[in-house]
């Protein structure tokens, strides 16, 4: 079920600049017991892109109205997607001044579960610098679609992407967190890639906890130095990676130590 | 008025992956007295792309039926914008193996005319580094939506985007050529920026007529150093820059070399 600002629908204008020129930005969120627990954090990052890009950005109060009346008619398990584009235009890049944006609400399914330890690759395809978008969840992803066919094509779990300079930058679909010498770190987004919302809350977990690290760059040629990697989005929470280009990681250390604060924080879907 | 798959519609699926992943190309072409004298330039570079992303990509025949079925109903004059997106999907980056692709095409009325010579000045927004994407024509423009913002703000014609590192790209909406020391120059698109049809044509006319020169880097720092700059697109043609962030380009010595031999090109639109 699909809700066009506000509206039941499964079609939308073809003049939308979120087709015709990637202009808008996009949420992804879990639904848990019918309930969307980490919902202020999507909505706050949300906000922080349209003031970024000079998006109009929605009310809160309208997502929640669109929300609700998804939730009532769905399962109590699923995935949010909320996708706000400028709406639509004339042909041109320029945004136009009266621009009204668009709400498109839909619910989806849980994916099929990944196994709870992931095989993951190195994607060819690299991810690229964009200092105007990056920590953005904007919707031009094309990077990712053809990594992400590279990740079925091999059937992995997941993939890492580097950056033209060999830098790991993020999963398709998941940000990443290692441990090396005993630090728990998480590349930066500054350049490419995007500021999750579970980044974000394991971040803050991290500095609860008390344990050295945060933000710094891994390169391709020191992933053979990590003890253990996780993966995360909203959806899938915190996962241990088992198994990365041909060797295993067997700790857990990080993700045994994560659960209590996680859990406290709202994510109560850890595997 | 526009075609999507081949029949007359202005809605399509919100589920549409160019929508949501900006999974898809696009061309834009010029339309002269009812006829598309760059449409076999278009159909080669869409199809070039689509090798490049795995997109299904129509037969030239599909795309030659939908533009001759616009024009039949349309002014002479005006401008064809040409979408190709991978088609509906489910959630996920992945491209589903059976996509089919997707074609809207839609005609349009030319665009205000600017100046001959035009007033040009330097976006703050900056173009990223893409190699996986670099050149194409993908629906992923945002960069340029942020910039062409900047360019309206500014009050001018155009304006030119440079890279993480100085270098300048292109404009937001046309490629560029300048002439610098005798050698005419086009900054290379490897790593950032649209490989233009017209742009194609010119370094074509440019070697017919013997001209020194060909892909070189311009960074920010030496602009002063050019003795005319100009830009182009399939529907502007070629126009000079009068008026470079504060300094005046009096110059028209390429534009007058290379009206005969893109006339012959079969552009006929040239100012």
């Amino acid at each position: 079920m699909m809700l066009v600002d506000g509206r039941p629908a499964t079609l939308l204008s073809a003049a939308d600049r979120g087709l015709n020129y990637g202009d808008g930005l996009f949420e992804t969120l879990r639904v848990q017991a019918g309930t969307v627990p980490l919902l202020a954090r999507h909505l706050a990052r949300l906000s922080a892109g349209c003031r970024r890009l000079g998006l109009p950005c929605p009310d809160d109060a309208a997502w929640c109205a669109d929300i609700t009346r998804l939730l009532a008619e769905t399962a109590g398990e699923g995935v949010l997607r909320l996708v706000l584009t400028r709406g639509d235009g004339t042909r041109g890049y320029a945004p136009p001044p009266d621009a009204q944006g668009r709400r498109i609400v839909s619910f989806h399914p849980l994916p099929t579960p990944a196994p709870r330890a992931l095989r993951v690759g190195i994607c060819q395809t690299r991810i690229g610098f964009s200092p105007a978008l990056a920590g953005l969840k904007h919707l031009g992803r094309l990077e990712q679609v053809l990594a992400a066919g590279e990740v079925v094509a091999a059937g992995w779990d997941e993939g890492l992407m580097l950056d033209g300079e060999g830098r790991v930058v993020e999963a398709t679909r998941h940000n990443l967190f290692y441990l090396r010498g005993g630090q728990l770190c998480t590349p930066p987004v500054e350049l490419a890639g995007v500021a999750g919302v579970m980044r974000a809350l394991v971040l803050e977990a991290q500095s609860r906890l008390g344990l050295p690290g945060g933000e710094a760059v891994l390169r391709y040629d020191e992933l053979h130095e990590i003890e253990e990697l996780l993966l995360c989005n909203a959806v899938a929470g915190l996962r241990p990676v088992r198994w990365l280009a041909g060797r295993e990681l067997a700790g857990e250390s990080i993700l045994a130590r994560m659960r209590q604060p996680l859990h406290e924080a709202g994510v109560t879907w850890l595997g």
